[in-house]
């Protein structure tokens, strides 16, 4: 029984349509059918061809429909409608065939380890937890409650995640930083890498990740962060709160990186920088230097958002200015 | 018993030489030896270093030897001479070692599963498919026939692959999407994903690749589409029929690609946006809006391949023009 | 018992301070406290609230501090001291559970393989290996001797890797080239992957790399070469000894890189393309061409780094070099 009134409710919205209309499940704008919900952003998303029983809509944005709820974040409105009809089924539960977990390691009540993970020594692992399969968690892990960690993850020894943290498939935590001295005839000499990793609370984690184990110290990525597939984080750095990092972006060794900063993908930070709060870096920019509180960049190096967007404008019609100054040659000459 | 008439009805070719020339195996151009085949495509690459027993040349291609095959494609032919001496042997027979299989799950005639894997709940797995070890799969994945799966690869819940898919070690597929709303405080709220990804036939996804899963749909990857290693396939992506995607590329959320795509490595593109047929797009670009069908684009942001080198050519001289600039300002001050 | 003396000593330094003073450890030159001893590598950065108990610096760095050790490089210094003070315990011994290794493999003695790995047929592992949990090596690889495998790592048929090769979590060793012919209506049809890799002594591989199989030959990774996290190589390289590769970088089919090479993060190299000894290339350069022997470039594509930095100067100055072309115009016309 999930009538629009309900709906509406649950959403702390405002209803415009019938109470009593059901809906079955949330869907996407394209696929929803007649007893579906679905989230509209813009007024030319919602052309002839929608056929959703209702739409979610952010207030005074212009959008007509038979029954809509208006909401102040739409896409908060998503996520609690997925949570609401679609809620992730718990994949395990208890221990699995083949696993190992030392004798001094600890595990949760409620906690799963699925088939084929190994636990090593002195390992603690939180209440509620759920480990998938073919987790290598090293020694002296620790690991708050209510984690997901999915299958293939390696956790190196010593490193310490929070709370509610999600793990995707095949990250790696705590990998050795990449830190050589050269030897007198250039020969790369190993730095030994004996700090850990530090993950926050409700942090996520991305598939296939890799965040480096610091030299002597922590690698920290701080409470809330959530880090896209593919990402490299190297030793030493500090990530802070509720920042974003999206696929394939690097982080070089020991560099700072603000709260609530928004990095787009394949984004580059250089080693040994300041990167401030609430800084947005353009995808495939390259980041060479300090960037202050609040600036939006991009290029590489990075620059203004702005300037770069002229910048691009004029290198577009470079041809054009250069034709301009062999015009001007040509006159002077005549003069 | 491979002699040079018989490789050359193999390869559908027009054989210049000694028929009745034994070949033991097929090499590289700079290895193979005096009883070996190799292939050369260009004239000068056929200096008298080459002891190869005979080549596989394209007609017309100019190049002399003593004993030749002339083929339409010699890129073709080498798939072909490398199948023909160098059959790949199947890994494994059966079902391994501390593996588990849900009883739920099926699992065709002829197929196998390698050690530590993972079969999960109502997983349909088609004919004569090889496993190898390690490999996870999710509740409800179904994988048609003839799939070749290496060790160490995740399939989450949900996923469909077609048949005659290949997926290198240590690849994700059907990851969560990186989807969060943001709430007053600016903290990250994570949007749930709960599509699918589907994979369709005869597609190779390569080492370390990550695919996410859509957030209501489905990320779809169409029939002969080849993913190179440590690629990132955002959430509700779809990619077209035989579209090829080099190396360490990204393709953000919701972006649709067209059929016969060619993207060269480290090619990053921008979230909803559409590429269209044909298209080619040079390494390290970074596509910012939609690109008509046959297309060739290169740039950050993109712009047409001639264009963009021609640009490159200017700037690379822009210290020259800059002096021509100041040159004109004093002749006019002197004026 | 390690007083300064004693450390000056292992060091091969030159010790200003109290010869007796006790150290427990070393540590970041952060968070060194009283009985610790860190480095410092510049005079800011030995400011007042540095505790450490000893500092070891670099011979006419002009920093002054209560006790030092100055040595030739502090960086070798560093790696000295952490395995002096923080030597990495082994992991594991013998034969872990539910491991699998053919009995055609051959395992060196003192070597241990960790639970669920799998070794496969007329493999060779040499002596004092270390591999660890979930690693998967197919058939007729050979591993040198005091190999350190870390956990989830692939690695494919035929592959040889040398002495004292340390392989980070998640990589594949071996995966397929990218290599694909098209037919006639464009479909892809793949070439098969039949050579090797070979990596030799003293290499480090990063966390998720991938370095595919040759096609008919060998990809070569020389002796010394260090890969950071993520990074790609291509089918057919071939990498110098003693070069350094940093995150996130990837090397196209067929392309030979010299010796002592430094790449930084997110560089993409074109394939078939010869980068010369001594070689160094800024972060995010996308290298199209050969480069010469000791060369520094930047850029997309590569040009001397010092021409780049110049050229970054004017494009970031090109608005007013804009500006200066109208008035030149103006004023043209007013004449």
């Amino acid at each position: 029984m999930n009538n629009l009134k309900k709906l509406s409710e649950i959403l702390n919205g405002r209803l415009e349509g019938d109470p009593g209309f059901e809906i079955d499940v949330v869907n996407s704008l394209d696929n929803a059918g007649p007893a579906e919900i679905a989230i509209a952003v813009k007024p030319e998303m919602v052309t002839g061809k929608i056929n959703a029983g209702a739409l979610v809509v952010k207030e005074n944005s212009g959008i007509r429909y038979k029954n809509l709820i208006y909401v102040e974040d739409p896409f908060i409105a998503l996520s609690i409608l997925i949570s609401h009809f679609l809620p992730v089924e718990r994949f395990s539960y208890g221990i699995g065939k083949y696993v190992t977990i030392a004798d001094s390691a600890s595990v949760g009540d409620d906690s799963s380890i699925g088939d084929h993970s190994y636990v090593g020594e002195n390992v603690e692992i939180g209440k509620n937890c759920e480990i998938h399969s073919g987790v290598i968690i090293y020694n002296n892990v620790k690991i708050g409650e209510n984690a997901l960690i999915y299958s293939n993850v390696v956790i190196r020894e010593d490193v310490v995640i929070g709370n509610s943290v999600v793990i995707q498939p095949g990250a790696v935590i705590g990998s050795d930083g990449f830190g050589f001295a050269r030897d007198k005839s250039g020969k790369p000499l190993k730095i030994p890498q004996r700090g850990n990793v530090v993950i926050g609370d409700n942090c996520e984690i991305g598939a296939n990740v890799c965040i480096d184990r610091s030299t002597l110290d922590t690698t920290l990525i701080s409470d809330s962060v959530k880090i896209d597939n593919l990402v490299q984080i190297g030793h030493n750095v500090k990530v802070g709160e509720s920042t974003s990092i999206s696929a394939q972006s690097g982080i070089s060794g020991s560099t700072e990186v603000g709260k609530n900063v928004i990095m787009a993908g394949q984004v580059g930070l250089a080693d040994h920088i300041k990167i401030g709060d609430g800084v947005m870096i353009a995808a495939k920019a390259g980041i060479s230097g300090n960037v202050k509180d609040k600036s939006i960049v991009a290029g590489i190096p990075q620059q203004d958002l702005m300037s770069w967007k002229r910048s691009q404008v004029i290198l577009r019609n470079i041809e054009k200015y250069i034709e301009k100054i062999k015009i001007l040659e040509r006159k002077m000459e005549e003069k």
